[in-house]
């Protein structure tokens, strides 16, 4: 059984695919050692032999002592060193690794190999006395510690004493003298405290070492750090022994980190520090100021050469950008580490499309690199990372729930009329409200940011302020709000109507006065890698937008037409001309209260132009391009005033008693309205609805149409959940559709289709989609309905669901991301039922989930057309639809390696 | 082509087979005819003539004139008479009937073949020149408005002038001057309005009201029925002429009505009334008083013993008990139509069963024959039918749903405990509110009757009375319920606390005071009848009950064992002892408004010992029998008070200030609480209350074992949607139950499963199946989420999906009766997939549905093991499941005929 892989001189026995065996450490040395990479020679002992240590009682593998002996003779002759040499000791370093990296949860052992002759050869060598007994006495302490388990408290105890013996300030004063007197100390510590002498033997050493890596593998914070991460499966932790290099051996040595491109723009140059005659600890330590590489190029061109050679071959050879920590010893590079170096948004488009267009990568490769998470946090605006901590700290008023990142600043307003207000006045506004309804969002469409005291990432406001993209924080709970005297109170801190306040969406915080913001600008690799996957994906990515504005965003995000576009919010928000909306406001509600059809009717017709204007503002924003309109979904009682003094207003306009404002109001409330009166049901109790909406999105089509603007309307009935209903509804949609068209003498392709929002409908698919030209999945409802779960009251036992520390039950909140085993299986089966009946039945989502990455790779998979998300997130379903392209075509490839390898049967 | 088929003197060339092509009435005479019976002789010209008719521009097909003229000469020879005979002339009636009923839809001509000769005739012949020309002016009368559509006015008026001229009281004064003048006065009326004479030609009459009656089946009202009705595909009405007789002949001859059973109890005996020398409108007419048949017996025993040996042959024909109308023309029988009798249900129990005795029909024939609404109405009170309507009438207050049917007397309260407290007095009262919510179930449960102003048929109200099967109104709309004044105004009445009502469930009618009430009794045959049904039946049926008061109805019922024991009531009602209800009310409301595990865990405890009685007493009461135990369900807020004075009396009681309480209130209110936090996600946030209800069921199950009570307890867990979720709750339920068995040393076998109520637990339940025992669907909620429909709620629109001549869009209401189309579905695909992983996975249904004979047909179908329903629907499910296995024989036979049917290929 081989349990040691030699590396050194240009030659291993290990490599990267060894990860498993040598751990990552071991397999990256073997590596860099392979590619010709100046690394310090050495070996690594394998994950097996610590299992085999488990295994067997704390006993080493039989075979395991000469092949460290024989790696120990190979690693002699390739340093030209001999262990305990008493002019030019070979010294060592021992460290732990495994497969997956456990950061500070495992041991290392340096300068082994020291002992009281070898600490004379090192002084002799390095002619730097001081030198060698501080490195001496750095071994015993690390070596009583790792190997011996001895208090470090001991040995700490010792080094103040002697510092204060000698006036030294701080451990680099110490002299020489000091450093002799703390060896012998230690020395009798550790014989006190262990019954025997520090062993002088290296050999002795090397194997105390050895046995206390593999003891780390099994120490209690180890297997907590994996049990926490869960980290399964591994052997054990690999160990390292290599040739200690230093970087403080003198003026012509260092120590420094370097990234192969700049990590903040990805711009191609080298960037990183050098520290002349120091070690890697000192780096980190921050006491000197280290020079920066471009100074090293001209002081020490010569080491220059050999890092800017290094960093061709690394790039070359690992096809990313790297973190490089290197030492140079007289003069001599040595490669100690490198890995993926971390990077901005912008770095990581910049570099995957450099790497792509320096033929390092290929563009599906540059393409699935970028994560949706970098698009995200390309675009929304930060508190200025500038501004000082201190002041943002004191400025904190409370926390809550990231809903939308970025970041927003303006004076506090406690109504949506007050938003609308003030905005109105050129002011910029920040909308605070206990939660928020769709009577709101005139005012939340003027606000800069939006901050609820109640609901989660799926509440009204999330919901709405992430389909435009706007700062948005909800789930404050500290946060009190006193409508009566327009003020908020906080942690004894109260912030009234006008003061301003700042939202940090990224983080959920929530900031007195005007903090400081920084606006993101696109890098132009953003777009150029954005095309590229729209060369690679298959799903066509559309937008959710209910106006003009939001369209022409979606636009220039990319958007190929419009996947939902909403009709109720027009009838709150006169978007071109905000100071008409409560005429819009007025006609809903007198229809809403209307006792007859014909006074519904009458209502319905001053809607109608108001309708037909927002239609025409939308297809001539998306000119050429599909738009999906869905007719009026919301409960009818979201559409009335519940507040005594709006009642009185609304009584008066529309000419009828507050207390009958107030009684049908009364009558309009429903015990579940997710599940009640809404949807297409009100168009099967009020056709005179559903013929308005279809009369002003055909007036406003023929009115585009004449004047040579491309429009391609698809009007979608919500919440349907049977053929018959549906048919019903289309008939009458086409009625109306070709009676305009008709009386225009106009000639405009249409579908009519509907969305897939209830567990019947999608049950029932292949009859729906008789009726139906074509599907769009409303995945919040169909997860509403599929799961039994109310939105709006989840927050209260769904953290549970999620959270593994708690029940655990589901990997992601399934309103962010697809529950693709139940509510995806239902999707699976309509989308196969659907197409069934309807060959090439277009299916689509415009649910939350449409820019969810994970939702987008399901998408792809069920073979569904296209996705609808909100304007923002419309480059993030752009990319995670390439990335499902890219997926799918590794596990093809994969399928087909493996079949390949299958042996053949005889 | 035959367009005409004969009968008479003992031969028929039709049958009841040929009902499509004679119509009902044309196959019958020839079905009676064919087995012996005394039919007047006649013929029948097809419905395909009729379709002919209207095909060709109302031209009759060309083979019919010489059918039908050697048809009357058949006619002629069979009754020994001539049309038009000077002496004793043939007179025939001309009727329509297609192969459905349209009753009063169409036309008939009678008398037919008199003119000015027959006439003389007939009066020859009858001695009663008097009768002749009354039936003379009748037939003109007849024809001239079935035939020629003259208007019926002009015709009254000549005879009221005549009935004045000759001073008679009414038309059986007139003498017969008085009719001839009348003809007379007729046919000049025909001949106005028509330009030519009355036909004196009887085949001219003949061909006249042939067409006639062609031509009635196209008239306006009977297309409009046929539309209504949805009477479809019929080919049109068959023409039936018949000889005519007379009971109105003289002191020989008579016409009566008779079943061949009394209908009112079944019992086997000769049931109707005979009018001597009178016609069968003037039986209708009810002027004078008719002879029971006994009487008939002794005054004319020939009579009788001909009607006898009708009676038995119809009976040992048709398999059922007739309602036969006959004449007796001059000593003789002529039986004119039979047909099934209408019965009480307690008529058709005793019916069925004694036919099964008697060899008429098989067993499960009989079965068969049984509706579920026959067994309905055997159970519920009734108002006293002997009452005077005109003082019901005027008692009448309002109407509103008929939600559960009886009667119930009562004094009105308005409040639960209002309710409880009149209970306690010994006094009956009716709870009448706006609404009910769980906290009124106490008051509920004492009440006589239950009245709502709100509501729809599966509103809580209803839901939980039917579960009694106690007297329920809902929607009563008219009602106005003033809470402060304690007092309800009704159509400007008033009706105070105190006051004494009346509901009548079956109608839905609510009265003011005290209208005696009739209480059904069993018959015997019902027991007969039930236990063949049981021998037939493969579902098992078991019952939905919460208290031992229920679960012994239940048995009584023949309730095979608990499938729905819903513990939350027991929350709030101590059954046994209702004075310590506040107990648990106070217990529950601690454990909800705890801020801690501890504090939680302490109010759990006081509940243990009343939950652990309430399970003692059921498991006695279900002795021998399953019980499946639902852990608790709702959510926590329908356990709290939501009027501030009883919020300040439970923070008074449980020691914290009253807006502590109303704060934590407000904080359980919900958006949509039927997705809410609810059901077995409750015991995912607080498992201490799962541990309490386990621990109470074992407890229990423990002590009954030790004193000889066998228990075979079932824990169910509810609103399952996901198999992690059960596992965690199963194992929880299973750790507490061994607990308990371990330490008492007692060996009991239970199960744990869940309910299936969402479409994720349905879609997943092979994984589901994993975990879980066996599934009950909860078809009320799994109804709610597939459909996305709130039971609350869509009382405001599903009366339009349901109602034909609105949407109509379903054919049932689905909360009633199962959607087998959409739910079903779903339901076939977990059955399916929770037997795949867990073979013979035992499957019921507790819904509502459970007692719904359509949908427990389709539990039968699916493969379920039992139903659940409420008590009093048990024998409708016992009824109900063996219907179901009939059906599919019957299937299958018919199936397999096909099969013999087929041709074999060469």
């Amino acid at each position: 059984m081989k349990y040691v892989y030699v590396f050194g001189g240009g030659k291993a026995e290990g490599s990267a695919a060894l990860r498993e065996l040598l751990g990552g450490k071991g397999a990256g040395l073997a590596e860099m050692t392979r590619i010709g990479l100046p690394v310090p020679a050495g070996f690594t002992i394998t994950t097996e032999a610590c299992a085999y240590y488990f295994k067997h009682k704390q006993q080493v593998p039989r075979e395991l002592t000469p092949q460290v002996r024989a790696a120990m003779k190979h690693l002699e002759k390739a340093t030209g060193k001999r262990f305990g040499d008493r002019r030019d000791p070979l010294l060592v370093s021992v460290r732990s690794g495994a497969a997956i990296s456990m950061p500070g949860m495992m041991e290392t052992v340096l300068n082994l190999g020291l002992n009281d002759t070898a600490v004379s050869g090192l002084s002799e060598a390095t002619a730097n006395p001081r030198f060698a007994w501080d490195a001496y006495r750095r071994f015993i302490q690390m070596y009583s510690s790792v190997v011996e388990n001895l208090a470090k408290h001991d040995f700490e105890e010792q080094i103040t004493a002697t510092r204060k013996r000698f006036g030294a300030a701080d451990d680099t004063k110490v002299p020489v003298e000091g450093w002799q007197e703390v060896v012998s100390h230690f020395k009798q510590v550790y014989r006190e405290h262990t019954g025997h002498d520090f062993p002088q033997d290296p050999e002795e050493q090397l194997w105390g070492a050895i046995r206390a890596v593999f003891r780390s593998w099994m120490a209690e914070k180890a297997v907590t750090y994996r049990r926490v991460e869960k980290i399964n499966g591994l052997l054990g932790t690999a160990v390292s022994v290599v040739q200690m290099v230093f970087g403080n051996w003198g003026e012509d040595s260092g120590t420094g980190v370097c990234f192969t491109r700049d990590p903040s723009t990805g711009e191609p140059h080298f960037y990183g520090d050098f520290l002349q005659n120091a070690q890697g600890e000192d780096v980190v330590a921050g006491i000197r100021t280290p020079l920066p590489l471009s100074e090293l190029k001209k002081r020490f061109p010569e080491m220059y050469a050999q890092l800017d050679q290094a960093r061709k071959r690394l790039e070359k050879h690992y096809h990313d950008m790297q973190d490089v920590e290197f030492t140079v010893q007289q003069r001599k590079l040595y490669i100690l580490q490198t890995r993926s170096g971390k990077r901005t948004p912008a770095a990581a488009f910049r570099i995957a499309v450099d790497f792509a267009k320096e033929k390092l990568i290929a563009r599906k490769e540059a393409v699935a690199r970028i994560k949706p998470h970098d698009i995200e946090r390309l675009f929304y605006p930060v508190i200025d990372p500038d501004f000082s901590q201190e002041k943002l700290e004191k400025a904190k008023l409370a926390s809550g729930i990231n809903a939308v990142p970025g970041a927003a600043v303006g004076r506090a307003v406690f109504t949506a009329q007050e938003a609308e207000e003030w905005a109105s006045r050129g002011e910029k506004v920040i909308l605070v409200r206990r939660e928020t309804s769709p009577e709101d969002v005139g005012g939340m469409y003027v606000a800069q940011g939006i901050l609820t005291a109640t609901g989660g990432k799926t509440s009204h406001a999330a919901v709405v302020a992430r389909g435009w993209g706007k700062c948005c924080i909800v789930g404050c709970e500290a946060l009190q709000v006193d409508y009566g005297n327009q003020r908020l109170s906080v942690n004894g801190r109260t912030v009234a109507q006008g003061d301003w306040i700042t939202l940090d969406g990224n983080e959920g915080l929530v900031y007195e006065g005007q903090i400081p913001v920084a606006m993101p600008r696109l890098p132009g690799a953003y777009f150029t890698l954005l095309g590229w996957a729209d060369e690679i994906r298959k799903l066509g990515v559309r937008t959710n937008a209910d106006t003009p504005h939001d369209a022409r965003k979606a636009r220039e995000m990319g958007a190929e037409g419009i996947g939902l576009c909403r009709t109720e919010h027009m009838f709150f928000k006169d978007f071109e001309q905000p100071e008409r909306s409560a005429d819009r406001q007025f006609a809903i509600q007198e229809m809403i209260l209307a006792e007859t059809p014909e006074a519904r009717r009458r209502a319905l017709d001053k809607l109608l132009p108001f309708q037909r204007r927002d239609f025409i503002g939308i297809f001539e924003a998306m000119k050429g391009l599909p738009v999906t309109i869905r007719l009026v979904d919301p409960p009818l009682h979201e559409f009335v005033p519940h507040e005594a003094e709006r009642q009185r207003e609304l009584a008066e306009k529309i000419g009828v008693s507050a207390e009958f404002v107030a009684k049908r109001v009364e009558q309009l409330h429903e015990a579940n309205p997710m599940l009640g009166h809404r949807g297409c049901r009100l168009a099967i109790t009020y056709p005179e609805i559903l013929e308005m909406q279809v009369r002003a999105i055909f007036e406003a089509a023929v009115d585009c149409k004449k004047r040579g603007v491309q429009v391609f309307p698809e009007v979608m009935i919500p919440l349907t959940m049977d053929k018959k209903e549906l048919g019903i509804l289309t008939d009458a949609t086409r009625r109306v559709a070709d009676d305009v068209l008709k009386q225009a003498n106009a000639k405009i392709n249409y579908t009519v289709g509907t969305m897939i929002e209830l567990p019947r409908a999608a049950l029932l698919a292949d009859r729906i989609a008789e009726v139906a030209e074509f599907f769009s999945f409303g995945t919040n409802d169909l997860t509403q309905t599929v799961m039994g779960l109310s939105r709006d009251d989840a927050g209260r036992f769904l953290p549970d669901y999620v959270n593994e520390n708690k029940a655990g039950i589901f990997k992601a909140d399934p309103f962010q991301s697809l529950d693709t085993e139940g509510v995806g299986l239902l999707i699976r089966w309509a989308i196969e039922r659907g197409r069934s009946t309807r060959r090439g039945l277009k299916v689509g989502i415009c649910g939350e989930h449409g820019g969810d990455p994970d939702s987008v790779r399901f998408c792809h998979e069920v073979g569904m057309n296209y996705v609808s998300c909100s304007p923002f997130r419309v480059p993030i379903a752009r990319l995670a639809a390439a990335h499902a392209v890219i997926e799918e075509e590794k596990r093809k490839a994969k399928g087909r390696a493996g079949a390949k390898e299958r042996p053949v049967a005889q």
